[in-house]
C-alpha cells in the first residue's frame, strides 16, 4: 500500500489557491526594472510562473535535479523502434558513468542527474535508483501494457519520488529512457486527443517512412483492441501507456500537491504531462515546458497541453536534455527578477 | 590613422580557407556520441560551427565577453522614441554600477561585460572603456548622420578591439545601447534590402501606432534625402547609420580575421551584421544568430542575412541580452561534443 495514493493527492493539488495577487505584485516588479516594459519577452513570464507556483515574492533557484524515469516496453516485438530493446540496460549504465548528453548538461549546469529505474528490463545497474516494478511492460499491441494495479503504483511510485525531491530541490526537470516509448507516448496521444496513428506518430530515434507507417499501424490497432473511449485516464496509461511514462505523471501530481516547479521535456516526458492532467487537470499549473521537440506529435500534444514551450531548437534526443535547457532559463529568469536595478534605484528615466 | 584600416582586413577576412575537411571529422564525431544521429538538432550545428570558426577538432569554450557599444542618435529630434536621449548615458552609469539585464546575465553566465562609449552624448562615464569619437550622431532626417570619415574610424574602432579581444576571449557576443538606434538600424535595413520604412520600422522600446507611423515616415523621407542606391556601404553607414552600429561591424570585420567567433544580439545588433556584409560578405562566416527578437523588421534582417537564429523568446531588449543565451548554447554544445561518451567506449549498441 503506497502512502500517497491518486485520488488524495489530487484532492491536495485541488485545494490550492492560485495566488492572483501575488502575479500583480512580480509583473509590478518587471515594470519597474530598467528596461522597456515587457523586453524581456518569455524570460518574464517564466520568472513570474515560478515565482507563483513558488508562491513567493522573494523566489530563488538554486538546487536543481533532472529525474530520468527508465523503462522498457513489450510493444518493441512490433518493430517500432531502429534500437534494440538492450538498449535501455545500456544507456543506464552509461548514465551511471556519466557519458550520456543528460550527465554533461547536467554537470555544466549544476543539477543533479538522478535515474530512476521504475520498469526496465534486464540486470539491475547498482547506481541507479531501484523503483522497479516491473521488467518492462506487455506487448500493447497483443494485451494490455499491463494492470490496473501496476499503472496505479507506478503513478504512487512517481507521487512519492516528487514528496521526497521537493525536500531536495528547488526545481526538477522530467526525462526518461526507454526503447519504444515513443509508440507508447503517441498511442496516448492518440487515445487522449481522438487523434489517429499517423496524426500521433513520428520518427522517434530515427525511423524511415516504412517504420513510421508500421508505427501508425500498430497504434491503430492497438486503440481498435483496447476502446480507449470506454476507459478512465488510468484505464487508458494501464492500457497503452508506459511505466517510466506513469512515473513522470505521478511525479508531476506529486510536485504540484508541494508547489515544486516541474519542468517537461520532449515528446515522451509530455505524454506524462497529459497522463497527469487526465488524472487532474490543475496538476499541470505546476508543470513548464521547455521545447518543442522534432517529433511530429508533439506540436499538437503541446496544443492539447494548452503549453507554450520557450525553445525549439528540433531536439529529439529525450532524456530531460531540452529540460535543462529550460530550466536554465527559468534560472536567468529568476535571477534577472530578483537582481536588476529599478528606474528608481539606478536614476533611469522613464518612457515620456 | 587606424592601423587596422576596413579594405586589408577584408582582404585579410577573404583569404581564410573554409575548413570542409574539418566539418566532416566534427560531424563523424557528433555520429558516433551515444545518442540516435541527429537528435540534438540545432544544438549540433552550433558546436560544429564553433569548431570550424576556431579551426579545430579540439575545440574548448571558456573565455566569453559581451561588448556593448554605447552611441547617440540626432534623429531622436524627429519623435522617434519613447525615452529621452539622456537614457543612454543612464544607462551606461547603470551597466558600470552592474545593475542592468546585461549585468546580471553575463554575471550569471561568467562573462565579462564591456562597455563601450563610441560615440554617446553626455559626461563620459569613468568605468567605461572610452573609444568616443563624436557626441552622438547628426540627425540623420535632415543632413548625414555622419561623415565617411566618422563611419570609416567607427568601423576601425570595432576591427581594433576585435584585435584585441581575439587574444582575450574565445567568444564575444555584440550587444548595443542608444536611444533612436532602432531607426538607424531600420533606415539601414530598408536601404540595404529595398524595403520601405513601413517594412522596416517596428515598435522599438515600445511605440503606439502612431509612433510606428512617424518612424516609418521618418525612415522614408531619410532614405529620398540620401538615395542610397547610389552609395557605397560605407556611404549608406554614413548617411543613416549609428557609431555604435559602425563599431559593431568593424568588430565582426575584425573578429573574421582572426577567427573569433561572434554572436549577434537582436535588431540593431544585426543591422551591424547587414553594414559588414555589405563590406566584405564572407565576413558572416564567423557570425552567430542567438535570438529572433519581437522588433518585427527582425525577421526579414535575418532573412536577408541568411541567418538562423537558436532562439525566440519575445526578447526587445538588445544590449546583448540574447546573446548571453546565444552563447550559452554554443558553450552547452561544444561540452556535448567533447564530453559525451561514444558508441564504442560506453558498449552501447547502435541502431538496426
Amino acid at each position: 500500500m503506497h502512502p500517497y495514493p491518486i485520488d488524495r493527492t489530487c484532492e491536495q493539488i485541488a485545494a490550492l489557491a492560485y495566488p492572483e495577487a501575488l502575479r500583480a505584485r512580480i509583473e509590478a516588479r518587471w515594470a519597474g526594472l530598467t528596461k522597456p516594459v515587457g523586453s524581456l519577452g518569455q524570460l518574464e513570464e517564466a520568472g513570474t510562473r515560478y515565482a507563483c507556483i513558488r508562491n513567493t515574492a522573494e523566489p530563488h533557484l538554486e538546487k536543481k535535479a533532472i529525474y530520468v524515469f527508465c523503462g522498457d516496453h513489450g510493444v518493441v516485438e512490433e518493430g517500432v523502434s531502429r534500437y534494440p530493446q538492450a538498449v535501455t540496460m545500456e544507456m543506464m549504465r552509461n548514465f551511471a558513468r556519466g557519458g550520456a548528453a543528460i550527465n554533461v548538461l547536467c554537470q555544466a549546469h549544476e543539477m543533479e542527474a538522478v535515474i530512476v529505474d521504475i520498469g526496465a528490463a534486464g540486470a539491475k545497474v547498482e547506481e541507479v535508483l531501484d523503483c522497479r516494478l516491473a521488467n518492462g511492460t506487455e506487448n500493447f499491441a497483443k494485451r494490455p501494457a499491463m494492470s490496473r494495479e501496476l499503472a496505479a503504483s507506478a503513478v504512487e511510485t512517481g507521487i512519492e519520488l516528487a514528496k521526497e525531491a521537493a525536500g531536495r530541490f528547488d526545481i526538477v526537470g522530467l526525462g526518461e529512457m526507454g526503447i519504444g516509448n515513443s509508440t507508447s507516448a503517441a498511442a496516448l496521444l492518440a487515445a487522449f486527443a481522438g487523434l489517429s496513428g499517423e496524426e500521433a506518430a513520428g520518427r522517434g530515434t530515427g525511423l524511415d517512412d516504412a517504420g513510421v507507417a508500421r508505427k501508425a499501424r500498430v497504434i491503430n490497432e492497438s486503440l481498435a483492441l483496447h476502446q480507449p473511449r470506454n476507459l478512465d485516464a488510468l484505464g487508458v496509461l494501464a492500457a497503452v501507456g508506459g511505466l517510466e511514462i506513469a512515473g513522470i505523471a505521478g511525479f508531476i501530481l506529486g510536485a504540484a500537491a508541494q508547489r515544486l516547479p516541474v519542468m517537461l521535456d520532449g515528446f515522451i516526458s509530455c505524454a506524462g504531462a497529459l497522463v497527469a492532467k487526465e488524472l487532474c487537470p490543475a496538476a499541470l499549473r505546476t508543470c513548464l515546458f521547455s521545447h518543442e521537440s522534432a517529433e511530429q506529435g508533439h506540436r499538437r500534444m503541446l496544443a492539447f497541453l494548452d503549453a507554450r514551450p520557450m525553445l525549439a531548437l528540433d531536439l529529439r534526443l529525450g532524456e530531460g536534455t531540452g529540460a535543462v535547457l529550460g530550466i536554465h532559463l527559468v534560472e536567468a529568469a529568476v535571477r534577472l527578477l530578483m537582481e536588476m536595478a529599478t528606474f528608481d534605484t539606478a536614476g533611469v528615466s522613464r518612457a515620456e
